[in-house]
């Protein structure tokens, strides 16, 4: 017997219909003898239409009521679920974010979790009721209602996963897995049965977006066993179809590297001859960072001649352009600001690869027999991304994936 | 200065424009110095989206996930309706039942109200804070979302007006008060600028759908001030431009009639040759009674050889078969059930009438001059009912309507 938080997502209770088909899987997991935990997402559509009625009222909108128009999307996918499990004759409820409590602090629009009181639910699972749990929602200490942002509702599986020592975390989505690159770009890609929270974190960040970036970090923190699996096929978490997202373990040291991530949504912008002295990276940086622009991957060559050197960095493609007016109103001097976007992020992720001196040489050699020139380097413990032409992107990944055997066998 | 509870009905709040629109009236009303409470109902058709998602699961839900879902309706409209006042430069925020709280029992799909907890908005309506609330949407003692059942937002008017002593309740809608009749059937029918509690409940359970009879017993009971007005005309309700549902006073006596009702909705059913003996009528009504069969005008003729009699009764045209199957499990021997739902009842409503006999006489001199056979009279101390063949119905409110002297005058 486990205890398991399942969470769907929109495309997975998009109508009533699909909603039933989740409520299937539930039953299947409490006649294993299982306590479960549902945690739904909005049905798909909804929360678009109820922002897209707040943003044609007003941009600057009071957040804590824009937070009370919004939740109500999972409230209905809750009242729905508990309804479709009792007709299958399993005991269920909906428990709101106030009724819970699932507080958060008063960030609303994107709220962050604070404590989640699991004395109620856990009595309740003790009878073997099912909680069915509307994600994305919490509630203030004023008693307002707050929501964790766009995609929370993986955050809220994960936090409630922890909260009640959950065996695992079921994100039920409309891929069944992690795979070890994009298979619309590689189709033999494989589906990686085992990934390290580290790894799919990085995997997330670089465009494989399967999981709320943040509802990974908070699973590493707490270790929370997270499982990515489908909705549309006939298996349910138990069986273990799908991507298990886990602490690193011995098993996992055989595969140096478990996939190849491509973003094709960052921006290049390189300031040619900045003065070369202590301090000049933070009066660069720091005014980006106050204008809530993140910056990714930053390249700095040594000074040519001690007075001025060249610093490149990547940032979103939708902030290309406040970044650079950002740039020219900040107190530093360079010759040229160069940007372009035309470029792709191509990164090789493996827990075991720092160790491995020949990772990244092979990762530089197989660019180098395509001619595909490398712009810039960036490593981490468990990453090397690499920024090209964003035309080569796809025969980059299809060659690095080849050249680190990541094909699934014949 | 006054303290003014204002409601917006499902089709004045049918998309955002009009949810600004709305918040226009209440910015004029802020602005002449009034304290003002919103009640609004959900943006129309989502409420029947809502209840078709739950009957597409199961026709027998859970009603606390029933009320959990369809209250969420009423939520979004609540804080689309704060923003709204916030971009007018009016202060407001939404309470959502379990924020103020607005407690109800657990009859959960139609909850009764049993407390109202004013003593934070009180507050905030002292600080000129405006208090948006969701109608229709109430906490129960278990911590569980409750509503009023259907068309419950009026209720929910009310019930805040009165908790609130507020000086008046104006129900903003599609019409722009209450009629002598029907204007799609007499376009000569004026609008009532002053009615009672009672004429209005006469009105309302006859057939003058304009609100919720339940909201007005409330109204009566607590002595709150109702006005019925059009949201989509250029005033506000401190212009009192619709009608004024208020207690009996000396103005009113001068009308005798205040209007025409015609109820279409209901069937007549005749028990011929029933047991006269005492307690029969309890034998008959009380199995109805159970099986949630309301009667209405009921009619038992004077025994014609001390054994035997007939009774006539009506019911909503809906539960008739249901009414027919009950009387016949019923243990009352009769010797013929009859029912026909081609009838109307046309009601004559007015405060003084009781003591005035020359009313009953021209109903019945007016029906007698057109030819139309009353079927069944039943009377009460402002109205007197007739049912007559559906197919004289609308001659017969034009003919009532013109002997009454309750046209527009030229």
């Amino acid at each position: 017997m486990s205890l398991i938080v399942a969470k769907f997502g929109g495309t997975s209770v998009a109508d009533v219909e699909r909603i039933e088909r989740a409520a299937d899987k539930i039953r299947r997991e409490v006649e294993l003898g299982n306590k479960v935990v549902v945690v739904v997402s909005a049905m798909s559509g909804v929360t678009n239409t109820l922002v897209g009625y707040c943003d044609e009222i007003s941009k600057l909108q009071d957040l804590r009521e824009y937070d009370t128009v919004v939740s109500a999307g999972e409230q209905i996918t809750a009242g729905l679920m508990s309804m479709a499990l009792q007709k299958r004759g399993v005991s269920a409820r909906s428990w709101m974010g106030w009724q819970i409590p699932f507080i958060t602090n008063e960030m609303h629009g994107k709220a962050r979790i604070t404590d989640i009181d699991t004395t109620e639910i856990n009595k309740r699972l003790a009878e073997n009721e099912v909680a069915v749990i509307p994600g994305f929602q919490g509630v203030t200490p004023r008693n307002r209602i707050s929501t964790l942002g766009r995609g929370g509702s993986d955050t809220s599986a994960v936090a409630m996963a922890a909260a009640l020592e959950a065996d695992r975390c079921d994100i039920y989505t409309d891929v069944d897995g992690v795979y070890t690159t994009d298979p619309r770009i590689v189709p033999q890609a494989r589906k990686i049965d085992k990934i390290s929270f580290e790894e799919m974190m990085e995997l997330a960040s670089l465009g494989a977006k399967v999981l709320q970036t943040r509802s990974v970090e908070i699973a590493m923190k707490k270790g929370v066993a997270l499982q990515v699996l489908s909705s549309f096929e006939d298996h349910i978490g138990s069986d273990l179809p799908g991507t298990l997202i886990v602490k690193e373990d011995k098993d996992m040291e055989e595969e140096l590297v478990s996939g190849i991530a491509c973003a094709r949504n960052e921006a290049k912008i390189t300031l040619i001859g900045v003065e070369d002295q202590p301090g000049i990276a933070s009066k660069l940086f720091a005014p980006l960072a106050n204008a809530g622009i993140g910056v990714d991957m930053i390249v700095q060559n040594i000074s040519h001649d001690g007075k001025a050197t060249d610093m490149t960095f990547t940032v979103a493609r939708a902030d290309k352009e406040r970044a650079i007016q950002t740039l020219e109103n900040a107190d530093v001097s360079c010759k040229e600001i160069r940007a372009a976007d035309n470029v792709a992020k191509i990164s090789v992720v493996g827990v075991g690869m720092i160790s491995h001196s020949g990772v990244a040489s092979k990762m530089f050699d197989t660019l180098a027999e395509k001619n595909i020139n490398i712009q810039v380097i960036s490593t981490s413990e468990i990453k090397i991304s690499v920024l090209i032409e964003e035309d080569y992107a796809e025969l980059a990944v299809r060659a690095l994936h080849a050249a680190y055997g990541l094909e699934e066998p014949a």
